[in-house]
């Protein structure tokens, strides 16, 4: 099948387009969102659509940005179709909410999507997502044992559809060929960001390698895996997740049972379990007795004969707690049920270093050094930016931390100097800058 | 953990050992089973453990298995417990009953074992396999789309236990060498099965670059795999797989719909279907008035209303099919819903290469030369082994295929020559021998 063909096919499998309904394109510039215009406004009659325009929100993390907005309107005026463009500085805002710049980048831009939508009167939001990034997620996640994300996406979520789902990208890249469709090329945005890198160019070949025609295999194991967690979805969905405890003889299938505490969790206490805490507790159900497994923020769930229930733990003042850490090591912060990766970096983009809350980086450049990441101890003092010395206790009051949960932070240090209090807030020692060569990056991952 | 504490952790967590029991070690002299039999000898009264034994199957397949039987005796005489060992020509066999070695060692292996269980009063069957052997599995399975197969073997099944389960393959070599445990290099049978060593050697390693962890990231994916997979065959289990037909209404969720289907039509007619074909079943359900799908055997699953029902199709003799197929491409045969691979092969084992049903080769060494798979042809004659030529017809019907099936079976074939009844016999046209040096082969595959 050819490439218009496919485009068709998934617009009429999944019903992406309805009659008369105008369509926003979520716009990068690149090879994906250039052939989803082109393809959009080709079909247009045929498909019925009323308009067609491209959404452009400049990030304001790469001088790149400047010409893609400027790109965008020239696109637009080609073809005659309307141009909505939006400058968010999304550093900023992370550094405000204490959030990833990738989170943020992601949240704005559906949020101007969104935005648009309800101003202007658009029905959908087409993204450029084809069948090669589907089959690089899933990947991804098999690899990171994430058994929730092996699923990967789906090819209409809510308003947002992504008519390229049966096309590869090699598909897309010789159609843009074929047509000559202009196009800037994809700039990584997160150069630190490896792992999918590492799944596109050296795994997803190897695999092919043993199935040539892997994507569309995965493009069958995904519908499959959504049959699934559409099914324990709808089983769960009328589940009240406000109770305090959960009657485990009410649930006698664990296959339900594990996705309701998730849920539950998540609901309750914010957390997001990952899968071997999951298993614990699921260990948990099936011993006698009372039993408890810690789980995040200080709390605990506990099995008391058939019911679970959470309780916030008073830590314990005498499980002080201290690693030593070398550059190029990963350690499991128990305490908080995350992996710290530490390693150096070469030339450092100065715009993606910034987020102190998943990842911190200084100018340290010696060999042979060690950290130590501890517990808080007395007479503990922090430097926050641009700030003089203070006591940490009144940093972590400032941080809203509570106080019974001040003990299980673990604090990055050096030279017994606190570097970061993790996931929270860096401090002002050792800064990185335009001239930093060589520095050394803390990055916290999910388990 | 160390390895002896992992080893009684997995005995312990699934139940594998219960007092007084005898155990029969799947033995292949290989570093696994010799570590296994090494712990389960050095906890025999810890565990309490009645007896332990011994059981090795020469498949006469490999001239080193003579030294790999002697080896085995020698071993238990070593450990003062018993050895049974028994020999089978698997090869021939698989010819007789047209199965491949791999398929026939596996059923020759577990009859041996079973036989044992019975007559010497045995209770459970002990493998080798580790936590290496079980993320290989997932992810051989997760690259060639085979979902079912992604959720990997079970630490225990039926009477089979695998103590071994929380081990990778590192961790038993470096207890072998520590211990000092005798086994022989395991040498790899089948030299044309190259998918699990490219997953060992290539991809895993790849993947421990982004998941150091991944073969424990594997082993819990694997628990939750498992417990919605346990969730649904518990669902279905009761449903009356003789019917002649499925009533849609009364299956609406499709988690449950799409096994069933898969269940029913295995019952019925005996054919593994595979996911793509699932899928346009499942298509097939959700469109209104009646539409059918072929499926295997030259069957057709129709969709009348709300039923769906199997049907034999006449074949219909217009669609005469032919194609051209050259060394190192691959077709897919819709006849069989089957894929054959055509590749070239150097110094052939020739062992290996005698199993008529799944795979040929046949000794013909020229450049540039293609093949032609077609429909049988009136007056089509074909040569068996050490026979002379006949009519194509009277070897199917030898074969026992039935007369509407014959022109749905393709056929190999070279200068207008059949070499192959695709699946069921190959003539001895260009035979392999010892002198033989370039053959070539098909593969029969799995979609």
């Amino acid at each position: 099948m050819n490439v218009e063909k496919k485009f068709l096919q998934a617009i009429n499998d999944f019903n992406l387009i309805s009659e008369n309904e105008k369509i926003l394109i979520a716009y990068s510039t690149g090879v994906d969102s250039s052939v989803l215009t082109y393809l959009l406004l080709k079909f247009k009659n045929y498909l019925k659509i009323k308009e067609i325009a491209l959404a452009y929100l400049n990030h304001k993390l790469r001088k790149e940005a400047e010409e893609e907005e400027i790109f965008t309107k020239e696109v637009a005026e080609k073809f005659g179709i309307k141009a909505f463009t939006k400058q968010v500085n999304i550093k900023e805002i992370a550094k405000k909410e204490k959030k990833s710049v990738e989170q943020v980048g992601r949240e704005e831009r559906y949020k101007f999507f969104n935005e648009i939508l309800k101003k202007e009167d658009f029905d959908k939001i087409a993204t450029g997502h084809h069948l090669s990034d589907l089959a690089e997620t899933m990947t991804l996640w098999f690899i990171q044992g994430n058994k929730k994300g092996i699923k990967g996406f789906k090819p209409k979520e809510k308003n947002i559809i992504r008519p390229l789902y049966y096309l590869t990208k090699e598909e897309i890249y010789n159609y843009a060929k074929e047509k000559q469709i202009e196009y800037k090329e994809d700039i990584t945005n997160y150069s630190v960001d490896f792992k999918r890198n590492k799944v596109r160019h050296e795994i997803i070949p190897k695999l092919k390698e043993i199935n040539p025609s892997f994507e569309n295999s995965a493009l069958i194991m995904s519908y499959f895996f959504n049959l699934d967690e559409d099914y324990f979805n709808k089983k769960i969905e009328n589940f009240d997740l406000l109770v305090d405890f959960i009657e485990l003889n009410q649930i006698k299938e664990k296959a339900i049972l594990y996705r309701l505490i998730d849920k539950w969790i998540y609901e309750k206490i914010g957390c997001k379990l990952s899968y071997k805490t999951l298993k614990s507790i699921i260990d948990l159900v099936e011993t006698g007795g009372t039993k408890k497994v810690k789980i995040c923020n200080n709390y605990y769930l506990i099995k008391e004969y058939d019911r679970l229930y959470l309780n916030l733990e008073k830590s314990d003042k005498t499980t002080y707690f201290e690693y030593t850490v070398k550059p190029n090591e990963k350690i499991y912060l128990k305490e908080m049920d995350k992996i710290l990766e530490i390693f150096k970096l070469s030339n450092p983009n100065l715009e993606d270093l910034k987020n102190e809350k998943e990842m911190v980086c200084f100018d340290i450049d010696s060999k042979d050094i060690e950290f130590k990441i501890r517990q808080r101890k007395k007479g503990d003092r922090f430097k926050p930016f641009g700030s003089s010395w203070k006591k940490l206790k009144d940093v972590m009051i400032d941080l809203k931390i509570p106080a019974d949960m001040r003990d299980n932070i673990p604090l990055l240090t050096f030279k017994d100097k606190i570097l970061w209090i993790i996931g929270y807030k860096r401090s002002d020692l050792y800064p990185i800058n335009e001239n930093s060569k060589n520095v050394i990056c803390f990055k916290l991952k999910e388990v």
